[in-house]
């Protein structure tokens, strides 16, 4: 992993702090954040990776070539969120979400286990947080998700108004190389050291 | 997660000091790994969960109820281990592996991006280490990844030997609740407070 992206020396440096200005180019966030920590593992700044996603094998046989081929399998509800890794010595875990809406985030995108997980993650003392981006606000937040849990148990709705996002969350600046560099934010919210 | 497990109170104190001496009754150590970890889960000791197997779908489509039905697909090799989580506030990452053999634990067990995966969180200082069960033999032992590694580095070799394991590892007890207590062991070691 850490021996596939090379840059040459000195370029990086001076891309580094350049602002992605234009919008996002039908990239999708997932893709970004590949980017991003695969940049924070080249850069040593982090260890940062994406969990499997979690299948339900129902028929699994061999081939005539002696591999196991999954004949009938369907997705699972996940009961952890996507990415988790280290970051300073601390565990930190995350969520990343898109939506196409405007004015809020639909609460159904993050699964009863998935909150689960933030609960237990956040009363171990884990880095917890959601990263929520608005594609056609061309918007990307970090949200802790302790904001975002506060939320859930005050207001029994369905969704996450933009303006909450706005008001308690941060919003992640895009960058070329650090396409979504959120542990910027980290480094503000969670004072590390 | 946390509310599935119940033991009336009394009897949880008299039992978790109870060493099984008994075989191990057929039971996997995924399995005894799953109790464990709910029990650390149930009483607010740690909170480590596995990860979901990794798979390569080739081919989905949705059946006559809406569904998505994977209809081919394969286990790609993983690209971590299979456990981790956090304790105490520290990122915790373990691989565990049964072996039937009596006298050494074949390294081919252990694949390529797994060995990469702990080099990394070995980098970044979390706590990180193998459990290995010698199924016959009932014992199942603590390797720190770092001794791993070094082995590894130092010889060119494809087992690694029960006596390699004996010296540099520590046994782990068979409990009746906690079946595979590592994190007593975890604290001895990392000498976490």
């Amino acid at each position: 992993m850490g021996d596939k992206m090379n840059y040459p020396n000195g370029i990086k440096k001076k891309q580094e702090e350049k602002i992605i200005t234009y919008k996002n180019r039908g990239m999708t966030l997932e893709n970004d954040l590949n980017i991003t920590n695969q940049y924070y593992i080249d850069n040593d700044i982090a260890y940062i990776y994406k969990k499997p996603t979690p299948i339900k094998v129902v028929k699994a046989e061999y081939n005539n070539k002696g591999y196991r081929v999954i004949k009938e399998a369907y997705y699972s509800e996940p009961s952890t969120t996507d990415y988790n890794g280290i970051y300073k010595g601390s565990y930190i875990d995350y969520e990343a979400k898109e939506t196409k809406n405007k004015t809020y985030f639909p609460i159904s995108n993050i699964h009863k286990h998935q909150i689960l997980h933030l609960r237990h993650v956040e009363k171990e003392k884990g880095i917890c947080f959601l990263i929520i981006r608005f594609t056609t606000l061309d918007r990307t937040f970090l949200l802790k998700a302790s904001s975002f849990l506060d939320y859930l148990d005050t207001n029994k709705k369905s969704t996450l108004p933009l303006k909450f996002i706005e008001e308690n969350g941060y919003l992640i600046k895009n960058k070329l190389l650090k396409r979504v560099d959120y542990l910027e934010i980290v480094d503000k919210i969670w004072r590390l050291s």
